[in-house]
């Protein structure tokens, strides 16, 4: 059975290991809680930090081959991993240019991907420096996860908002849609393309409300976009799972917005939506099998359950019950002990070919859902 | 978080837990082998003979709740569990009727549920005495599985086959066509019946080719036996999942063959098949949430992979690739390090609505996928 590693402990964690249980593979994860939730559906768990050098190397060496769950991981130690012979998911350099958003802009700059413009900064002085750019978002070169990192900056009484450390400065798009397409690099660089998803956001909250798959989008919208996607994953010149976020606005552009090069919130709803999953998927390029067919079993809709603001401490989760009653949901409860105000504890996918059902039973469980403390 | 326990870490334990990994749980796993298919992906494994007092006492107490994977456990334990408030799934009252196939078979009776015709031995001079009630099935009381235990005997010359112990001698049935049926009941007494599949033999080998889901019955059919299923499961009086195995001849009988008090290999199917899988119901039952949707999301079938005559050792997956590579098939590997001579090694689940294609598929993926040494 081929020996592999996983970097982060989380949820991305937790899924792929219940994936790899259909699959002869032997689990590793590093994590630095014992208690998170891909701890104990692993085989061998050892108790260390992700972005460390030394964490990382010894546990990658012997290893078969090693994948992320997050990208905020030691990226020297893979290398160092790769020159000796582990296989690593994605390749390290692909890792590198996506993980700071100033490489990744110019990556899809240089590769003649649509991306908006943008501008680099390193301070709050800097920023000031563009007021003629604004409105932009502000976002932290390295280190931004789920929404932290980012701020938006309409005007120079935002500035203050913005950030001491090296980021990008990108102009706002006026977004029609946004979208999000995973795709599959296999060893060999065949690839497998998912239908594009629909975030839905609430403008009031600016947070993710629901997601639709598939998107709602016109043909030659959906060609640019799969065509986008495509153009970031050959350019990236690695195997793996990558997730394209994509922007579409109002006159029908689209524009590469972020891609992650691992398995990804937007894929969620393929655990049961799709014929092969995105967790299935990311094991048959890592084990070398063919890739899984990316087609829907039935369109879907999947919603995040986040921590509940001004609520910290064990989770609960209030209406789980009237929820599981629902015909056509399937819960995902992550096994977090405590909540946290945005933390991600679960996520609930609804399976209808009916949009309006799949809009109706997503706003439901929104409504119903929450992780309380 | 609820303990719960599993009696049991073969491939039933593993996908339990497979399942279990949606749901707010802390689980716990008995069994022999540290290396069997469910021992890493539980919270915590015990090493322990489930047929032993000592062990499945110790291992229980302080639980919230225990179930099983297979039926030849210490029910003494289960019982003095149950006084000491631990719930028990199912029932020891159950199990002990299940597990004895001489209860059972006077369960069936005692009841007005039809049953095949049968008598009570104790050794092969016993079987002697009853000659004009061949040809029958031999079957042990205690201990039979997955097709040991079981002898047809056809006339004077097979007694020799037959058992020296406590067996149940049934009058073979010409049958038309096998079906299984799972049936789910909650702590409160509320019940969810799946569709019916439907087993097809080869006749030759003596050897479950495939199932189809669902079962190809006319409505009467369907009828009885959904009305055995349950009669069978309310006289049970327990909380569960339960599959009952049935015969229909070819008077359109309908006859109560076999209960499993426990989640089953016929309803493998139900993982991707169906809204709810047979484990994400058993949790459902066990954790006090409301039962899930048993109606099938597509038609279906499902083959096992057994381990090939004359090898035995390291196990070979001969051709999983181009099985892989079939569009509609999902590939289950128990993660068993040896075969054996009909060891269950995995099995593959396919997906469409068309029953040719489920035929033909599950043809090509029998002929294909072998597991060697």
């Amino acid at each position: 059975m081929k020996k592999t590693g996983i970097l982060g402990g989380g949820q991305l964690g937790r899924m792929l290991l219940q994936a790899a249980a259909n699959y002869p593979v032997e689990t590793f994860v590093l994590e630095n809680d014992k208690e998170c939730p891909a701890a104990h559906l692993c085989h061998h768990f050892t108790k260390g930090d992700i972005t460390k050098y030394e964490d990382v190397y010894n546990f990658g060496k012997g290893l078969d081959a090693i994948t992320i769950e997050i990208e905020s991981v030691n990226i020297e130690a893979l290398r160092k991993l790769e020159t000796e012979g582990v296989k690593v998911y994605p390749r390290p350099a692909a890792l590198e240019i996506i993980k700071n958003k100033i490489t990744q802009k110019n990556f899809y700059k240089e590769n003649q991907i649509p991306t908006s413009e943008f501008i680099t900064t390193n301070s709050k002085n800097d920023l000031k420096q563009h007021l003629d750019f604004l409105p932009a978002a502000h976002k932290l070169a390295i280190g931004g996860y789920d929404g932290r990192g980012v701020e938006i900056i309409k005007n120079e009484n935002d500035c203050e908002k913005g950030f001491n450390e090296d980021a990008v400065l990108e102009k706002l798009v006026t977004i029609k849609k946004e979208i999000s397409i995973i795709v599959a690099v296999g060893e060999n660089g065949k690839n497998a393309i998912y239908p594009p998803v629909e975030m839905i956001f609430n403008h009031d909250l600016n947070q993710l409300e629901y997601q639709l798959s598939p998107a709602s989008i016109g043909e030659k919208i959906l060609w640019k976009a799969e065509a986008i996607a495509l153009a970031v994953v050959k350019n990236l010149h690695s195997p793996g799972i990558f997730a394209v976020e994509l922007f579409i606005d109002f006159d029908d552009n689209v524009l590469a917005n972020e891609t992650a090069p691992r398995v990804h919130n937007s894929g969620h709803h393929t655990i049961e939506a799709s014929y092969c999953s995105q967790f299935d998927m990311l094991w048959r390029v890592i084990l070398g099998y063919p890739l899984g067919y990316t087609k829907s079993i039935m369109n879907s809709a999947m919603v995040n359950l986040i921590g509940e603001e001004n609520n910290k401490g064990v989770a609960i989760y209030q209406n789980l019950e009237e929820v599981l009653q629902i015909e056509n949901v399937f819960v995902h409860i992550y096994g977090k002990k405590e909540t946290r105000p945005g933390r991600k504890m679960g996520h609930v996918t609804v399976l209808s070919n009916e949009r309006q059902e799949l809009i109706h039973i997503a706003n439901k469980v929104k409504q119903l859902l929450k992780v309380i403390s």
